[in-house]
């Protein structure tokens, strides 16, 4: 049975229960595994053997930041490389790392526009019924690509809100090259992403997605942000739930990902992937852990938990 | 084997072969199959049955339209839908409309940044290997979102060129919404599509991504223009197919769509998807034909065939 709590509040609940905005984002490569999960060499035909592996990896991976970071982020594509079985792996670790007491952010990115966004809707939101037979576990939430506009983004709501779930609206990415097409500048001062951010306000603002957080179940993927800009953001839209990719690997530095939070401490989730999974190789936890990729992964929890503390301190 | 030929004069010598340039794009959905694929009354747990019908039902339809059309456009949304069911039944699909001769083109409308965008183009566009130890049959292109800009295009650009396939970038959609975001106007007098469509045109123009036809492997996905935008797109980027969705129920009209082919009726795909494939839901249709579905969806083909030729005539 699903929770009746909204999403928007859950997640309230779970980041002040945790003590920190970390995420830990699950991006899973079968060469980086840690050697005593990749079964050896590689056999013949190996494509089940290393979905087994990285679903193994992820589910001990979420079991062990679970009592430390309200939620986990899974990026599809990372299964989606395996086809059905990959599929299938991906929604039974949306259902361990439930069982584990966290939040699940699906993160798809899928968007096309009104009946075709209504099917992606019903794969990755609502739960199996009499049209499809299919039963499983679905993700708290999951990000969204809101290019088609208003009519692309509201089924991902709509769908939400019969499920007590949440979207997650791509509205500005962490990468170098996004700036071409996000922050090309309008005639009327703003720039393309704060107009779709505008859409999306809108499809949040609406009355009945706003929780007794006062958080709606719409948020927004908002990468790459200056400081001024992340403030202005976070003081717009005051209901919203931002999801902060790029901490951590991608270099954003957590003095300016802890701007889209609030005084309390919510309001935005910081996404770091693969500076946490793959603390193990990392020279100094490496050094410091030997083979104990566990040791090497809380670690590296425990100090991004800390790091992100000291920015909102300092805020 | 895949055939040498890469994907953009595979595409030419196509239309040229079958003398016109219309797609017909499989969007189905179990509730509106013919009575007889439907199996019947509902089973319980109905989902295997019915992505089964499906299959069925869209096989049987590319089986019939091989020899009037020179591709399909098979739309995943709609086969994700039953999960890892409906994924297996999609590259079925794929196999069984490359095997009946046609060009195939997988609408995913996937992207994202960089790594992530990559693992997608491994999904969708590169052949099974030691990887993934997965074997099966592969479109012979797929739709890409290009929000992420430049990084988030090339993973695609470069996984179709290493198999002889091909990529359309959704630049513009054929809904009223889109303009919000789409149209939104930049100070430099550009229009946000039109930006979009500079970084496409820049990674389609690559020499080593043109064919012997003149034409990149790389397209676009092109809704919704006017006239005037249509004639400029044409002439602007002349090494580019278009794909162009909205034709038939979207409202799209043949003297529109066809602004975007030349002269010798290259350089477009018109898709049709609703009514084709649901054309023994029509009307006339249905009056003419009686419960003879496939004699329904033939002559809509040849229906829509003549309206685009004679659209193309009068231009």
């Amino acid at each position: 049975m699903e929770p009746r709590v909204r999403f928007a509040d859950r997640l309230c609940d779970a980041v002040k229960r945790k003590g920190t905005c970390l995420v830990v984002g699950l991006d899973p490569v079968a060469e980086r595994l840690p050697v005593e999960l990749r079964g050896g060499s590689q056999p013949a035909g190996g494509g089940a053997c290393r979905i087994d592996a990285i679903l193994e990896f992820c589910t001990q991976t979420a079991e062990l930041v679970a009592p430390m970071v309200p939620a986990v982020k899974i990026n599809i594509a990372f299964f989606e490389r395996y086809l059905a079985a990959g599929i299938d792996a991906y929604f039974e670790l949306v259902g361990r790392a439930k069982r584990f007491g966290l939040e699940v952010i699906g993160d798809v990115k899928r968007g096309d526009i009104g009946h075709t966004a209504a099917m992606y809707a019903a794969a990755h939101l609502a739960d199996g019924d009499s049209t499809t037979g299919v039963r499983r576990y679905v993700p708290d939430a999951v990000t969204v690509n809101g290019f088609a506009g208003m009519e692309g983004i509201l089924p991902f709501a709509e769908a939400a809100d019969r499920e007590g779930r949440g979207v997650f609206v791509w509205v500005r990415a962490s990468n170098p090259t996004a700036a071409e097409i996000q922050d090309f500048a309008g005639g009327d001062g703003r720039m393309m992403h704060e107009v779709l951010a505008d859409v999306v306000g809108r499809v949040a603002r609406q009355p009945a997605r706003i929780g007794d957080s006062g958080y709606s179940s719409v948020g927004m993927v908002a990468g790459g942000l200056s400081a001024e800009k992340a403030l202005e953001f976070r003081a717009r839209y005051d209901h919203v739930w931002f999801l902060v990719p790029g901490y951590g690997r991608q270099g954003c530095a957590a003095a300016d990902c802890v701007k889209l939070c609030k005084a309390d401490g919510t309001g935005a989730l910081i996404n770091a992937s693969r500076s946490i999974i793959y603390a193990f190789e990392t020279p100094s936890y490496a050094e410091r852990f030997g083979g104990d990729w566990k040791a090497a992964v809380e670690q590296a929890v425990v100090d991004a938990r800390a790091d992100l503390a000291r920015a909102a301190g300092e805020k």
